[in-house]
């Protein structure tokens, strides 16, 4: 692929992103009113919608590729998009009940380039934000008479037990040594962390599509796998990213001796250079020349390397699911363009 | 009612709830089983199934009033106890899922005579917990094929985020001044917090019998009731109560601060007494001589009759909500039985 046909998918990506924005803010929006004002105030706050002492923000609320998974989906089996907005809504909602307990969980401060909801209205505000948040995705998917919500309700609150078994394994993995998390672990965990929900998404998607349980389980493997490279970059951005994209300090990652994938990969490479790293996660590494010093030797260690090929080779998987559900791939143009998207981020 | 009588009730409901955990047990460590390891672990120790280090424990998982409200409100309505059994149990994953949140919320660390889960398993692994028994509890909705599981889905949804509305009034009113607080807001906060799930509970029995929603919502009203006397009941418990029977020390919310409906009705009743005990609310409170004498000031100001005289006053809207969906309330004996029960625990 040429630059110029990535700049392109890039921008087609960006459009995608908009225009899902544009069909699913409205009913985000909707619903986040529709909560008790007490909690609305938080959910707002963290959506950006508004500053912390309640006046109106103009900030979006990420990136939406959660909802324009639904919808691409939808779109490419040959479903209405416009059936899968409530859906597109749920997955959002799930999404970041997960962020907000996430950030007190991990004691996160930031989140895109503000204070987290804990942070600004305590801990007990966000934990409780989030279980409405949680709820209120699942009240959307109850209250929609289709036919096919019942399913989409299960597959949502199957997908929300392997997104807790994620996180308390990453939790789990910060109190073990740096040599005591294997990668197939650690793999399983970002799968269960991030691929999960990706997967429930186009599964989601597929469902308001109305294809038989086969195509749904491939759409379902499709943004697993997606959801897998999306995270090996996303890794790779926590590590070596720029800040002023991120919103977190540079290898905030490293500092926070959090053992993501490519730390990992470099950890149980045998290397010299992984034990040089595993030295330095056993100390405080708490100066910028320390972390810099971690970051060079994952890359030393081929952790970071590794984790380009990686995420090549689950989009690949990715593809292939996707080609079970879409034969015809010409069709799934803009899921291609957002797993393309999310996976390119890092360039 | 002479005291006979009231003895009889009572062995009738204790009975009912003993039938209750028969029934729903099994379904109930079924699902929990079904949970991802790591979780497991903490929802087990948090029924009292398990020890800490996972050895099997003897403990029961609580009363099961809600449970045994759901299989009750089903019969009275003429339905089939056993097809409720599912949202019996996604019920009391709901009433455990805010247990486990609001214990790391209000910093408690004693439940059911035991450390709660996150003194012994920390706040990460009870916070998820809490959010996997969430999702446990719709799944288990959404995966029900009867038809209207999607409505009982959605009422669920309904009701915890009315949950986390009461929750976070509780909180918030807890850092206000002790004359900063009005009986109607404390109401409110009550109904929120403790009468949404009693009336949830009675509601989806109602919905599993296939009644219409009017008979839906007026079982709604008297779970809603009942769950308000029985709040205001658990409230005098909590300054009163025999530390033997509750597993907390004597005036525990007193010495916590918390402002229960008979503290706000005493502090409120422009007596004396009120001042006696905003001052005592104004200062740390934290010798049991203090404690005792914030007792001893509730019961002077009036908070303790008041109380008594409101749950009566709840049960009595409580059983015309009843009568409305159940006209021959003779059909009603068993829901008659719990309520009286959960409102007579404190004699």
């Amino acid at each position: 692929m040429t630059h110029t046909d990535a700049a392109t998918e890039g921008n087609e990506a960006a459009a995608l992103l908009e225009h899902t924005r544009s069909l699913v803010d409205p009913h985000l929006r909707a619903a986040v009113a529709s909560l008790p004002g007490s909690i609305r105030r938080v959910a707002m706050y963290h959506f950006g919608w508004q500053h912390a002492d309640g006046s109106p923000a103009a900030g979006g609320a990420g990136k939406a590729i959660r909802p324009a998974l639904v919808l691409a989906a939808t779109r490419a089996l040959g479903g209405d998009p416009r059936d899968a907005v409530r859906a597109a809504v749920a997955v959002e909602l799930a999404h970041n009940f997960t962020l907000l307990h996430d950030d007190v969980i991990d004691e996160d401060r930031t989140r895109r380039h503000r204070a987290t909801a804990w942070a600004v209205f305590g801990i007990p505000d966000a934990v409780i934000a989030g279980d409405a948040m949680l709820a209120l995705a699942q009240r959307l998917l109850a209250e929609d008479a289709r036919a096919v919500s019942p399913r989409a309700s299960a597959r949502l609150s199957t997908c929300v037990i392997e997104l807790c078994a994620g996180q308390q394994a990453d939790c789990a993995f910060e109190e073990r040594g740096p040599d005591e998390v294997s990668l197939d672990e650690c793999l399983a965990m970002a799968t269960a962390k991030t691929g999960a929900l990706l997967g429930c998404a186009c599964a989601l998607g597929a469902l308001y599509a109305g294809v038989d349980e086969q195509a749904v389980g491939a759409m379902d493997g499709f943004g697993r796998e997606a959801g897998l490279a999306f995270q090996l970059i996303d890794d790779l951005i926590g590590i070596w990213g720029d800040p002023a994209q991120t919103g977190k300090p540079v290898g905030a990652d490293l500092a926070a001796h959090k053992k993501s994938l490519p730390v990992v990969a470099a950890l149980t490479s045998g290397t010299p250079a992984a034990a040089e790293l595993a030295t330095l996660y056993r100390g405080a590494m708490n100066t910028a020349g320390e972390v810099s010093r971690a970051a060079d030797a994952v890359d030393r260690a081929g952790g970071r390397d590794w984790a380009q090929v990686c995420a090549a080779d689950r989009m690949a998987r990715a593809v292939h699911h996707l080609s079970r559900a879409v034969p015809d791939l010409s069709a799934a143009g803009d899921l291609l363009a957002l797993a393309e998207f999310v996976t390119r981020r890092a360039h």
